[in-house]
């Protein structure tokens, strides 16, 4: 039996993506350089990563049947990403997000449209057999749901033989106070730049700090800070720091953040210490900056 | 037999629109309120509101297969504009742009990718039976084909009985100066306040009074400016002027100056006089500032 899987909870959406010389100012016309449609969402993105750094992986999200999530389906299955706990709705559309690439400083401007389609829920994943995964990641989102599907696994982990425990990592990227409930879950907790600044914080080292009290105890918070790098505490207290590794050319950061996470949980999930891991996950993402789209950062 | 058609010569795109509270902040995230896919392109658009006005017309661009060629084929069908002069490239995609609408102040930010589908030629319009339409309208775009093609109208208009004869108007939107070559042709030409503006006018009187010597004898000079309503100067040199009709909310400006131009083609092709043609066009135009879309315009 090979390698366990990770599962990554969250959005996929269909991303239209317009590459840019310049940020367009309001009520103007312009052409862009470039424009490809490209499967993104938090969650999904991280599964990309995952898989083309050769870690097997699954993806459980919402779909709605069209246009959209067949070139989204069929871009999963050229990934090799696990469709299993895809769960199609009857009602609304898939989530579509128009992003802007400004190529002369790598900028990602997204507006999102998700507003119409139910997120995946904790009755959904009842019908993950958790045995089969060693890492469930889940990104932000419906967090009361969230918090069910992580208690189910909290659960699972009290009664199951120390050999099918799964590790539970949480990303809170938005800073939407509903989100805050999910600090106190998972092993593993990121935090972004947006949140620890809503938060009150100016540093990554400084939110680090200031937020751990809000973690279960034993678990590890993350907060990557773009070119100023990333910081981490884990369970011992000690504050880890990684450099950012800027590539010469910052061209496109959309999934920067996602390309961030994913390294770190492959790194820790093969049992890499902290700094190794957050050294790793800048790593990965500072190339991904320097390359437009994901095929680039292997 | 009915009235005869007008043609519309130019692009049709597809016009992914996501509707915001505000326009967004360069490398920002944001949800959009609304988002949804609607046929584009200038020549387009004047062939949706010229439909939806009563008027039989034409549209004449090029598409390549695709998804959004379904989508853009079904919408013309929809609204009964003839696709007969459709020309379908073998090379390039079918051109997307991302608008963002502000439904704040009704701004609209277009990024258009247009760059490597063919446009129409001269030759492909060789195969226009000039005898069906009254009226032919060129969005300014490979202008020196675009010549190519006025040059064999007046052609025909010289040698044709005085009822076959067909009117031509010609649109210079683009402050691109190849698109200058268009000014001595056309029957009616429509020059944009962002044109004006890059050839040194501050007003559309200014403009329509400082370019008119580019014109063909008995040509007619049109400028629309936004808020400042439009200005016109037919062959009898008496300059013309309409104010604009704004709507009490502006909530969606994309496709409102192919609204005018649809309007005052209409008007004028009907055998209004100028300043009669000039009112109906800002007035059409006002009322599509007021909705979101084409629908709500009649």
């Amino acid at each position: 039996m090979g390698e366990k899987r990770i599962l990554c909870v969250g959005l996929v959406c269909l991303d239209i993506i317009s590459v840019v010389e310049r940020y367009p100012p309001e009520d103007s016309d312009s052409r862009c350089l470039s424009q490809r449609w490209q499967r993104g969402g938090n969650a999904s993105n991280t599964c990309t990563v995952l898989a083309l750094l050769g870690a097997p992986c699954a993806f459980m999200g919402s779909l709605a049947p069209g246009q959209a999530a067949e070139f989204i389906l069929s871009d999963f299955k050229h990934h090799g990403v696990d469709v299993t706990h895809l769960v199609w709705q009857t009602q609304g559309e898939t989530p579509c997000a128009c992003c802007l690439v400004n190529c002369a400083n790598g900028s990602r401007t997204v507006t999102l449209y998700d507003t119409n389609l139910p997120d995946v829920t904790a009755a959904d994943f009842e019908h993950v057999n958790l045995s089969q995964y060693k890492w469930i990641h889940w990104e932000g989102r419906n967090a009361s749901e969230q918090v069910k599907m992580l208690r189910r696994v909290e659960e699972h982990n009290r009664t199951c033989p120390a050999s099918e425990r799964v590790t539970t990592s949480v990303e809170v990227e938005k800073s939407r106070p509903e989100l805050y409930q999910l600090f106190p879950y998972g092993d593993v907790v990121f935090v972004s730049k947006d949140v620890a600044k809503a938060l009150g914080f100016f540093s990554a080292p400084e939110a680090v700090k200031g937020l751990r009290g809000r973690l279960k105890p034993g678990a590890t918070l993350i907060c990557a800070w773009a070119e100023a790098g990333a910081d981490a505490m884990g369970p011992d207290g000690v504050l880890v720091h990684s450099d950012a590794f800027s590539p010469e050319k910052v061209v496109d950061t959309l999934g920067a953040g996602d390309t961030f996470n994913a390294s770190v949980i492959l790194a820790l999930s093969r049992g890499r210490p902290l700094s190794a891991a957050l050294a790793y996950g800048c790593q990965v993402a500072g190339r991904k900056c320097g390359v437009h789209g994901y095929a680039g950062i292997v």
